[in-house]
């Protein structure tokens, strides 16, 4: 984008829906300068430019004395980060107490301790020897809890939430505006976006809104939920296990992320864009409040980029 | 989209460009049945509707008797996937001979079974107990091979050729433009796609190329990688690793996936798209023979949907 362009989308941005942007308690912070960096390269007429990318960063994590893992992230919320992820991973349980979390940003460490001596640091050691990989042991985790989870059946989305949750999100100031190559997430409640994290990885911008709600004591009751990213598995999963009974997406639908919101009764709405969107589970939340003939296709200069993760 | 879009797609496709399509080695087949699921849902007017969602499922890979990992996967090219991965990974050498890949789809086992005894077993053994996890190991592993490895500097990439690539890749039949949610990575020789794999996640593609290259005795000499999704430091190093020295992409950067590229001399193209693109990396590989006024700038209809991943 040119800084023209860039400028007159912030301009609007602002002008577009102030009061709806002071309501973010998290928004993303864009003019951080740890957050992007400045790179010089060439454009397609071989002139030199200047151009914004986001940055990615190790951080180490560890659970008490137990090194749990390293994750690549934009480093903007290492604690909501930490703390998301390990409940996210169920290393960290709702009753657990949270007594400090130390980050070093110069090592790219972050340690998060709690008052129980938690027993998951034998169960990590143990599930590790079994499988040999992280990425096993962490999805037999998530299941466990999964099944035990009952969603909000008497929770409601109104079409009219949705293209309002749209195009306010759309005019929010973000890296994704300014660099690009970044995934959003945002918590929201009714038409009105809360929470709004952003980084390298969906997860992990996931996960920093866990960590965020945990710490700053945010219910997950009468919330939903809205990615830029695709509605995978794993979205699905974290999604329920956050107790958050709606999920909205830009992008689509995997066979298997369907296939776990109809077991788990979440509200599936995906290709979200413009006076369009596809519902295919949870279906019976969905109160058809606003005609789509009203509103505006996503034109090609206010809409996001079509970024692909 | 609708079926009758989708036909037309189909058609124009087929039509636009059938010599390149036909030296297609490899390429994404909508059609498999087993790739994509046919699901129940309603649309923004509240009218029931059937739409294409891609199928994920879970493959766990054993190299000879060791558990390595659980990936998941679209499902079509276990055996590729497999050794891809493996490669990627550093678990399999260039000169290791593989005697054997069975696959059981009911189970979603794949075993590659190799001559000589893996001392790879053991390596991966004592890097999980130090580490505890296989994202942090496999990081370690990838780094050390990364900082060997010279790309050809004689290699050149012509504008034209990123403009044909383009074009001729957005016009092949694919599960993108099926059911969208998935990425695709093509290795190419000049203006021609020669494989293009797609699958739910973008290392899963990537990795199936570099298993079909290993099996198939394809050399990385004089070609080039194009991939739909982002260029993350874990696709430059992949990259790099295969020994590919240009990585085109129609999404943004991040700043550690620069810097890796300037570090191994990888051409590093982003934001590749209609007559625009960013050249971050490795810019004197580029020759300026094509007149960037001349190329049409992607049309919403003919391009293909912003799909975040």
């Amino acid at each position: 984008m040119s800084d023209g362009a860039r400028l007159l989308r912030k301009a609007q941005a602002k002008l577009s829906d102030p009061a709806a942007a002071a309501a973010l308690r998290v928004r993303p912070d864009p003019a951080d300068p740890r957050l992007t960096r400045q790179v010089e390269g060439v454009d397609e007429t071989g002139q030199p430019i200047l151009t914004s990318v986001v940055t990615e960063r190790p951080l180490t994590l560890y659970l008490n004395s137990q090194e749990i893992v390293t994750m690549m992230t934009i480093g903007d919320h290492p604690d909501y980060l930490a703390v998301g992820y390990l409940l996210n991973q169920n290393m960290l349980l709702p009753d657990d107490r949270v007594t400090a979390i130390d980050v070093d940003e110069e090592l790219g460490v972050v340690v998060v301790r709690t008052k129980r001596a938690t027993n998951y640091e034998t169960k990590l050691k143990k599930k590790t020897r079994t499988s040999g990989c992280a990425q096993g042991t962490a999805f037999g985790d998530l299941m466990e809890k999964f099944e035990t989870v009952r969603l909000d059946s008497a929770a409601v989305l109104k079409t009219s939430w949705i293209y309002a949750l749209s195009r306010r999100i759309n005019a929010i100031p973000s890296l994704y505006l300014e660099a690009g190559a970044i995934h959003g997430c945002v918590l929201c409640e009714e038409d009105r976006p809360l929470l709004y994290m952003e980084d390298v990885g969906r997860h992990n911008a996931v996960d920093k809104i866990a960590g965020y709600m945990f710490l700053e004591g945010i219910p997950s009751q009468g919330k939903s939920f809205y990615t830029t990213g695709r509605l995978t598995s794993e979205m699905v999963i974290k999604t329920v296990q956050m107790g958050i009974p709606i999920l909205i997406s830009r992008s689509g639908f995997t066979a298997w992320g369907v296939e776990l919101a109809r077991q788990a009764n979440l509200t599936l709405i995906g290709r979200a864009k413009g006076r369009r969107f596809v519902a295919l589970a949870g279906v019976e939340r969905l109160i058809y409040d606003a005609d789509p003939r009203g509103v505006e296709d996503e034109d090609r200069r206010h809409g996001r980029k079509g970024e692909e993760g």
